[in-house]
């Protein structure tokens, strides 16, 4: 039976402190609910902490990968998809992924949050970026959700996995 | 020797009036420079009125559709290349234009502009929704332009792509 | 830590009757040696037969599908990466495998084989079509195995995975 | 209106002195009826003498590259799609192209083979190379055609493209 999977993007190299934490800790939130942890898949940046933190409690954790070999993959992911599809892969990330937390901002971060609204999937920002925040929430209202903590981004992704509950 | 190819990206059913218009104009001018035009190549909203210019000034249309087959392009396509990929075309769309211009907005295009900058390719923004003026240059301040007509956006794109000048 | 991804590939619909039963053994003995089992994902053939194989030995199951929504997927994949990219997604699935083990012949399996070996990767075979084995052992002497047994494969494929051994 | 797009496959490196011959004969065959001529792209083996052929007779030549930038690109390619997608681009060459020409044998050129049969294209093997004539028409009589010369595969082409004439 398929299992539920769900998607933490977020900057690499130019992840803030703040967004670190808060990738580790969804990560880790994702792990305890029993869900599938997908990312980019790369040793840097909110994909890494995210890792990390869903291996902290025990998690199982799918990276899908930019290139065709597995270097630069974080040591913290199980499973390691080889796309070779450069950021094309971005949309793999979102379709696969029953929902997607974006876990601070950039382009490749913004793309993937795009790609989601355009496939019709739901996204819960979770950055300190207003602009982002004001942009995506004009162009989908109903599917884009704002919260301030993981804790909350797991209670909305609850909702969403879970809608008669 | 490689044509210069500048693509024109835009809403599809969600395209506004005064979007279609600087489509047009746009696919226009841009086949008057003698560059080919790139868009998504169906037969709806900016790609369609972007081919359609471009045609009335005798230019090269190519179109990089999400399917498999060639149903649902614009008559006004010369080359179709057949992707079958869905949205993750729209990193070919940016990666094979020399210069892309954002003609209206939608997560579609959103996503294509995201993609650009990622990829560290120039993307002019033709549009009057300030939302995204606003949060895309501020993710990549040299990289974005804003523009206020088709004429303006060639004279970037004709800055960019022949930088001596 | 990297877990090892072991692919099984063949016909959907055309498979023969005892390429299903090659496939769910095959299923069987890679979820007993610990390894994931990878296949195109699909509820029929192939695909499905050794997904549930896999599953009757408590194995992990990874389905890449073709399709951006998860119907048609084998009831027994656990992890379903949703592509949406038809036939190219064959690529992904040679890559992402450490070994190949192509069970029965027909046109998208033989894509898999050719991009396997495109990719350096391994690939045994375990069919009854002569023609394949004489045309891929031509191409790629040293990367392809031609064996009579699930057994047999699942021999090769250790000694590819562990070469000290 | 859409141009016929004609897809001349065959190897790089490993091409042989006739392979290039017929490539090139091919290419400028291509161009003399009209039509585009589609390859991979890059400037080496059949890929290069296929477009250098088309232009020798003013032919317009369509490259659809593996990478993300246009180094090592035919410097006969008119306009070069830049996929990013390493060998998964095989998939997007037999999608676009109305009829596929294989000019010589290797791994990569039996993928495109394999995945144009998947798709239900028609495929003409120009090569001396049994195995494959073998193997390919047992997977699928009616759609592989044998051929000795490049005029053989134009005419074919013709008969396949114009089915009325």
């Amino acid at each position: 039976m398929l299992k539920i999977i769900v998607g933490v993007m977020g900057p690499g190299a130019k992840a803030s402190p703040l967004n670190l934490q808060n990738a580790y800790e969804l990560g880790k939130l994702i792990a305890q609910q029993g869900w599938v942890l997908l990312t980019g898949g790369r040793d840097i940046g909110v994909m890494d902490a995210a890792n990390k933190g869903a291996k902290a409690a025990a998690g199982l954790t799918l990276g899908i990968l930019p290139t065709d070999y597995p270097g630069g993959v974080s040591e913290a992911v199980d499973i390691a998809i080889l796309t070779d599809m450069g950021n094309a892969r971005n949309n793999i990330n979102v379709l696969t992924s029953h929902v997607i937390v974006a876990c601070g901002i950039g382009a490749g971060t913004a793309s993937e949050i795009a790609l989601a609204l355009k496939a019709n999937k739901k996204v819960i920002l979770l950055n300190e970026n207003q602009e982002s925040q004001i942009f995506f929430k004009n162009l989908s209202k109903e599917s884009v959700f704002i919260v301030n903590t993981p804790e909350e981004a797991i209670n909305i992704a609850q909702g969403i996995l879970t809608p008669g509950k």
